[in-house]
């Protein structure tokens, strides 16, 4: 059941309750525009990816600055974006059981809606539903290009199932997704050059030979924050489909370059707000956020604002901070800034989001004006929304 | 926001839509009155965690088989639980700052309220609300008897922390709170008696302490699932706070007895539903429960009911059954039944629980009346309840 808000608007950060899911608006809003801009640069439709901040708020305004329509995972998910008025969404995953399907087809009747395939048995399944609904239902082949995930094998395999959407009478082929998704978070620059080239090839080689077979395709799509300037530029890809740019979790952030130096030019603009809850030894703070308020799938969070503190052994509500080699230590009641391992999940915990403006935060510990937190002492709440597809699994 | 329901009362289990969060109603009240009966035999009071369930009415249901109240560890739970008709409530968690203190205290003149508290300076604040809110609170001292997290060193210190609530005019001291959480998951039998034999020695010292200054404990209380046979058997405790009895995760499951064999006659009561989204492959089933639906904070889940096939790799929406070793594997639209690896955190990501009649998990393959989830085939839903805590972080 959805919680009270944690904070409202005109609200100094420091009254915010905790913890809290705090949005950076200044850095969020530069990554908006930063990736609308490397698309439009490549040459490539921008379809963000929705499973991130599970919001038509936030989706709006990727289509505002030029984004053709929203990713989604889940039927659920597509019904919260169309009913917030966002008016194109691909499912970018395999939708079986006619319950779920027939919550498709109906969407197709108020919003431009695809979805991909990777079975003759979800084709029928894609099929009877759109004919049950009266509608048709464009879809795409998903082939596997190394995640060893869903999708079929490229090339004759991704030929025979594309032969049979196109052969479908309620069903649309529109073209292809080959997604990599644990290239994302290779490390090296040169390990995800060669994962998405192979990824490349094997969707060039795909491509062709549907040309072959008489299928054009309308979309090739796939990418993520990771990766996405190697499949813009590949030539073979029309659409990307990155989402955790418009936060950035620090996992994509230990990504590095070829000269070792962090590949990403995205900020951080997700944070996880807490409260030292305990300090019973001089060593050790008690923050208010563990498990049930950040995600640890990833990797620990970061800590912001003061240096040597390493956050560790969380419990449900419990995150321990380490403060053994931090010179400036947190008292107890003072606010501490996470930075999430993974912001996808950590998103789905929370009900609402708390927009701050001129956050502006500093990871240089006692910057002047700045507190325990890490942020500015002038920054206030703009916007309380709501998560709007949080929890919408199905 | 609440998402819609997976699935109706007098539905077939088959029908549940996926993923579902699923309580065996036959194996979960057979618990609650097990545990009852233990703390009874044992002679101590007790006091369910309803940080694991979240929800009022399970609640009520401990309460009626003679629980003597709730633990919850946060205002907004507390807040959940008397809204629902919970009328005794410890938050055995320390509550820090004025907006959730006034919270605490309002809720103090509709139910019985306790708090813990580990400092004078959350002292001072607890005092300071009480006297806003014109309530007397009943307060806990909480000391560290070995988990290292929040709770003042046990003796001197204790003392201390207790003089300065018994001092303040709108509390009242009215114990001692000693949880040694981590101890709940040592693996051999002989780990967990030496680690609660330590905290019971150091409880004993403390109340002993504490009465000889004049402050008598009305309440001594700590205790989980994985060690409450220790504490309720030490004469020292005189409430235990066991959470996840009541569902049983697979961590908890793997706690070994002196002779090797597993320690707990608690049973599986807990379950996520899922269905088979993908099968490119063989060797692959690719299912619709991931980090969203089940947490991996104490390891993956186990599957019911196909044995050798093994969860793994999951990602935000999927999951990865690797069935290399599964003779008898699930077809693409198969449910499959998981077992959360920690309940607490898994609850906390859904809106509903599916109340199932005649579950009758049997983790024999190919069991005669069985389909691939490894249920009865006769299953069906009984009742739909709302996590009514869900989110409930501050």
């Amino acid at each position: 059941m959805p919680q009270r808000a944690p904070a409202r608007p005109g609200m100094s950060m420091d009254d915010v309750d905790t913890p809290a899911l705090i949005v950076d608006l200044d850095a969020f809003e530069r990554n908006l525009e930063q990736m609308a801009r490397l698309a439009r640069r490549a040459g490539v439709r921008l379809r963000p990816h929705a499973k991130t901040h599970k919001s038509p708020i936030i989706g709006l305004k990727q289509m505002a600055l030029g984004a053709v329509g929203l990713c989604c995972q889940k039927v659920s998910e597509a019904e919260v974006l169309v009913h917030g008025g966002v008016t194109d969404v691909l499912v970018s995953n395999e939708v079986i059981g006619a319950r779920k399907l027939d919550r498709l087809a109906a969407l197709a009747r108020q919003a431009t809606i695809m979805v991909v395939a990777d079975s003759e048995v979800g084709i029928d399944q894609l099929a009877a539903a759109a004919q049950r609904a009266d509608v048709r239902l464009r879809v795409l082949v998903e082939i596997n290009v190394g995640a060893d995930r869903c999708g079929v094998a490229p090339g004759t395999d991704a030929v025979r199932i594309a032969m049979k959407i196109a052969g479908a009478p309620t069903l649309e082929f529109a073209g292809v997704q080959a997604y990599y998704g644990t290239a994302q978070h290779f490390r090296t620059a040169d390990a995800r050059r060669t994962a998405i080239a192979g990824a490349v090839q094997s969707t060039r080689l795909t491509v062709q030979m549907l040309s072959d077979a008489g299928l054009g395709c309308d979309v090739v799509c796939g990418a993520g924050t990771g990766t996405f300037e190697l499949e813009a530029a590949s030539g073979v890809y029309t659409e990307i489909q990155p989402g955790s740019y418009c936060f950035m979790d620090a996992d994509y952030a230990r990504n590095r370059a070829d000269d070792g130096s962090p590949v990403s030019t995205f900020e951080h603009a997700l944070f996880v707000h807490s409260t030292v809850m305990s300090a019973p030894v001089a060593e050790r703070a008690i923050l208010d956020a563990g498990h049930k308020a950040v995600a640890i799938d990833s990797g620990m969070p970061d800590v912001v604002g003061l240096s040597g503190a390493v956050y560790e052994r969380p419990s449900d509500e419990h995150g321990t901070l380490n403060l053994v080699d931090c010179e400036m230590r947190p008292r107890l009641g003072d606010k501490v800034l996470l930075i999430p391992g993974h912001c996808d999940p950590t998103v789905n915990l929370h009900d609402w989001y708390v927009g701050v403006r001129g956050l502006n935060v500093n990871r240089v510990q006692g910057a002047k004006s700045y507190g325990a937190g890490g942020y500015s002492a002038r920054a206030s709440v703009e916007s309380v929304w709501p998560v709007a597809a949080r929890g919408a699994l199905f």
